[in-house]
């Protein structure tokens, strides 16, 4: 189907044709869901034994009362664990509650109102609104976090080894109030890339070419999420700092919410020791400490790096039937008819396809009309507001393999015939 | 022991036999604690099957999966739990993570810098430093958390049935940028009193008296800690407050921090229904939802408000003969001789006692050099100055018995020392 070369004629019968299918697709009542980035049952299962894993042995190598308060930073055995993950030293984590959002909200308000004392004062102190870059398509709930403190954000595109960074260096250049990056470096959300060693390496150099204060948000969600053993492993960021002479101008998070269970994991967050001392105080005024049992659950569960990645194949071997039905889908339903553009990622949540301009929140509507429910088109922009109307994130994880093969059947038809009828339009 | 009828000889005597004394505590190598208002381990055992509890049957009543994201709230049987906790209603309460204090954190946050939209603009936008009231002595934690988000706090005096109200109304009243009032209704922290119904009458109206947008932080930390059956009950503010038509005016805080386990406990904030869903709303920006298995664990636990009575008399027994304890030490040691006056609390988990004015950091110091830790003279005051420095807070809770009573020989003879020297000098 090449709508450039097709005649009028011949687009009004494929509009007839698509029409027709899209109708039996709204009589079926279908009730199908391709919004969320989250485990299966299927994946939360793999870790059910997190549940009585600890018995009554709360014995940790602190010998410390994990019942108690306390611990602001975590119990040694965890930083063991998931400093690796993040790429640095067991003395530059910190293993904090469930929620990684939580460590990165709190990272923004703390640099932009209280500051890091001589690491760089707040940038509220600099008297003019705080900007960020967003590369998009990005993750909404990052934008919503700056939304939310009040910061201003501009978007940077997104390229296949990772943010534009000849614009991004052009832009922290020419405006000293741009001070922070967002950045999901492995398997970004939602198309899926990976940054290459040279963008790591220029990310890292960020805060030598910015003006002072500059910081990067490197929010690793999907730092051992590969679909295969074969997918590209990503620089260690902290490595490339330090050798930049910026190692404390980067904060990389992570968490076990999509590990071991996404309500009931921990999250946790990479700093320079100095950083983290600063970090640390802030946080003490907030809460005392973390649910340390909770840390030692996850310890028992997944023991040590080589228990992790025996784990994520788990996870790996129920998420890939799930990724590849969606690319059967585009591939063989779309093709190179050039009506969609898609990646096909090696890991994490996402895939993110790019729509005809200016059909992005039509397919999604139409979708919705037939019982397909997809992420909000433009969710995955800053405000909202995908400039072109193009890009869409499907996730494939939650739903059966069959509901998949279903949605995307619709999905297709909802693509095909939104171009079709804007190309007669 | 009556320094003002005594004459200098008798003073020095007096001094040259307590000093004796210090100096034998000294020489007795001694490392007691009487700081931490944490529970014991003894306490905290209490609870452990609290790790097991859940065995691998998550059914709850919701049907929701409660190893994955969602639910902000909390789960429902939590909130039907601890609603009676704080007296409101099912609808007005929210299950948070393991800590009161993040709550509260984030309440003063948002009402102050994003506001609650129909039910309050931000209080910056009035561009006025905000001020806050704060019954002295109270809890640090609370006065650091005005001093982090800019806050500037005015002390007012507490009374043996709560804030001096007269002093709160008619700073209300004159200072419109007076936004809060911090309260720890029931075995206030650090004297212990219960407030009565008359001063939770007037506290629900002070929205009425006060300028636009004052709210009320009620944090309700002790409202199961009673050591006895016949403690004085807390009237509910929200119900004194929906009487006064002022129910969005109250923050309502609540944990089982000192309930199950200190560090992996469950934390929850009650508020009108139109609060909640604005404070939710925020709320979401910092995170996608708490431990709901956790909360599950608890609900088994403790299963209802009999049982959490239940359960609270285990900790009375605990308890108790600690603050017993302290209170033989001091009367016994100090009777009536004028040097202290204390309080004798029917819960929560601290002993309150004032020396002669400018004594208090001394015998603080002067115990640390015989081995027995106080918490700093000062904390319980706003910026850390107690204007008279009188006021010591006594935390009788981790010690054993017998360290108890090796602390109070200690601290009854550092009061009573400090005490002739000031008189001699």
């Amino acid at each position: 189907m090449q709508l450039d070369q097709a005649s009028t004629e011949q687009l009004r019968e494929w509009e007839s044709a698509l029409s027709a299918e899209y109708e039996q697709y709204q009589a079926a009542d279908l009730s199908l869901d391709l919004t969320r980035g989250k485990p299966s049952g299927e994946q939360l299962s793999l870790s059910d034994s997190i549940l009585d894993v600890l018995g009554n042995d709360l014995g940790n190598d602190g010998n410390i009362d994990l019942r108690n308060y306390g611990g602001l930073d975590g119990i040694s055995e965890c930083k063991r664990l998931f400093a690796p993950v993040l790429g640095v030293a067991e003395d530059e984590i910190l293993i904090g509650g469930n929620s990684s959002l939580t460590l990165m909200y709190f990272a923004v308000l703390f640099a932009s109102q209280m500051g890091f004392g001589d690491l760089g004062p707040a940038w509220k102190s600099g008297g003019k609104p705080v900007k960020f870059l967003c590369p998009v398509p990005g993750y909404d709930r990052h934008f919503a976090v700056c939304e939310h403190l009040g910061i201003d954000m501009i978007p940077v595109a997104m390229n296949d080894d990772g943010p534009d960074m000849d614009q991004v260096e052009a832009l922290v250049k020419a405006d000293t109030s741009i001070k922070g990056i967002w950045c999901v470096p492995r398997f970004s959300n939602p198309t899926g890339i990976v940054y290459s060693d040279a963008v790591v390496e220029r990310i890292a150099k960020l805060a030598t070419v910015a003006g002072n204060n500059f910081r990067v948000f490197w929010d690793n969600a999907y730092a051992v999420h590969s679909l295969s053993d074969s997918a590209p492993q990503l620089a260690s960021l902290m490595a490339a700092a330090k050798q930049a002479g910026t190692a404390d101008s980067v904060y990389l998070f992570g968490s076990t919410s999509k590990i071991t269970y996404a309500g009931a994991g921990v999250a946790f967050v990479g700093m320079s020791a100095a950083n983290l001392k600063a970090f640390s105080k802030h946080l003490g005024m907030t809460q005392i400490g973390p649910d340390k049992i909770n840390q030692l659950r996850h310890v028992r569960l997944l023991k040590d790096s080589d228990g992790l990645t025996k784990h994520m194949r788990q996870h790996a071997d129920v998420l890939k039937p799930r990724f590849d039905i969606v690319l059967k889908h585009l591939k063989d339903g779309i093709g190179d008819s050039g009506l969609l553009s898609w990646t096909a990622p090696e890991g994490g949540y996402f895939i993110s396809v790019d729509t005809l301009p200016g059909l992005a929140k039509q397919v999604v509507a139409m979708a919705a009309d037939a019982g397909v429910k997809l992420t909000p088109a433009g969710a995955t922009f800053p405000y909202g507001k995908d400039p072109e109307d193009r890009n869409i994130r499907i996730a494939p994880s939650v739903p059966s393999l069959e509901e998949i093969d279903r949605a995307m059947q619709v999905f297709v038809n909802c693509v095909k015939l939104a171009s079709v009828r804007q190309r007669l339009a």
